[in-house]
């Protein structure tokens, strides 16, 4: 197996919830804005402080957290394990693509939504900067394969969608199922894959 | 990739609990035996009907099942996410080999024992019997790489070990976190994969 020099470093994400303008108005009250709490991985992306409660026909989460700056349609992204708790069938999308995915309630201090649609399952990606994009020989929406070295759990995720942009920096996001899959911890490093 | 056939069927773990009896009767009482629930794959094991409950530093699980029939040492096995919410750090092991390993208060209808060693994280692997180990050309305690076919989330587990016993069928085990992280579901079929 031949990898790719250096290695990526890994962003584990929990479930989380991004709003439109509008929905956090619903949630929070009229004129609303988040708070920033702690930046992420990606520039400009922060946790915010607020958070919601998710509603699903079986179960509930309390006090999942909101991801800012706010865009334009809400999304929440939620694991397969949180997905049977909560008794909702998410697909597995590239974040944005809600067309035909689920819907669920969001609870917040002021107010309630039925959001339509927007439940994920993320799917596994590499954001990356175009001068990264250069160096690993990869373009946007290529998927390539990733190797993860944790002793006892070694393994190879494929499927792993590559994201470019000017305002990416690089980083490996996998939900909780599969870090947990790969003993892999924030921090970690991975390597993509040049050749089986 | 070259994929060994047939596939091998795919049976995924939620946490459960082993017992001596030793262990069982100061759960239940004196003399007291498990009834089995239902059988599981592997000949002559079941899922009992009675339940106990994991209690760890940080939480704890209600009604996690015990599986029989009872052995010489008594054994908890978790999801790395279940360790998290229990505030236990289990090693990823095979099953029974609990040597250094951290315990566990397991509270049944009569008693509650401080178990001293036993916590694992299953370390993923096939059960096969020796004609299916000379079919696949392993021997016991290989150490195979397995792919899962799932859209959108493809995956080659690595540090699959083989386990080849008269009293075995062939069955590929894996734990909740590793199901969710490759989309598996109980009854699918996973290949062992022959060469990269």
């Amino acid at each position: 197996m031949q990898l790719k020099e250096p290695g990526v470093v890994v962003g584990v994400s929990n479930r989380h919830v991004h709003l439109s303008q509008e929905d956090l108005e619903k949630l929070f009250g009229k004129g609303y804005e988040l708070t920033p709490l702690r930046p992420l991985g990606q520039p400009g992306q922060y946790a915010s402080e607020e958070c919601v409660d998710l509603i699903g026909p079986k179960g509930s989460f309390q006090k999942v957290r909101i991801l800012g700056p706010v865009r334009k349609e809400s999304q929440v992204e939620i694991s397969r394990t949180d997905s049977f708790k909560l008794g909702v069938p998410p697909p597995v999308r590239d974040s944005g693509d809600i067309e035909g995915t689920p819907g669920i309630t969001i609870k917040g201090p002021v107010g309630e939504i039925q959001l339509k649609k927007g439940v994920i399952i993320a799917k596994r990606h590499i954001h990356m900067h175009p001068k990264d994009a250069e160096h690993y020989g990869v373009k946007d929406k290529d998927l390539v394969s990733v190797y993860c070295d944790k002793e006892g759990r070694r393994l190879i995720f494929q499927d792993v969608l590559v994201r470019v942009s000017e305002k990416y920096a690089l980083e490996f996001h996998v939900d909780i199922d599969e870090a947990n899959a790969a003993l892999l911890n924030n921090g970690d490093y991975v390597k993509i894959i040049e050749k089986f």
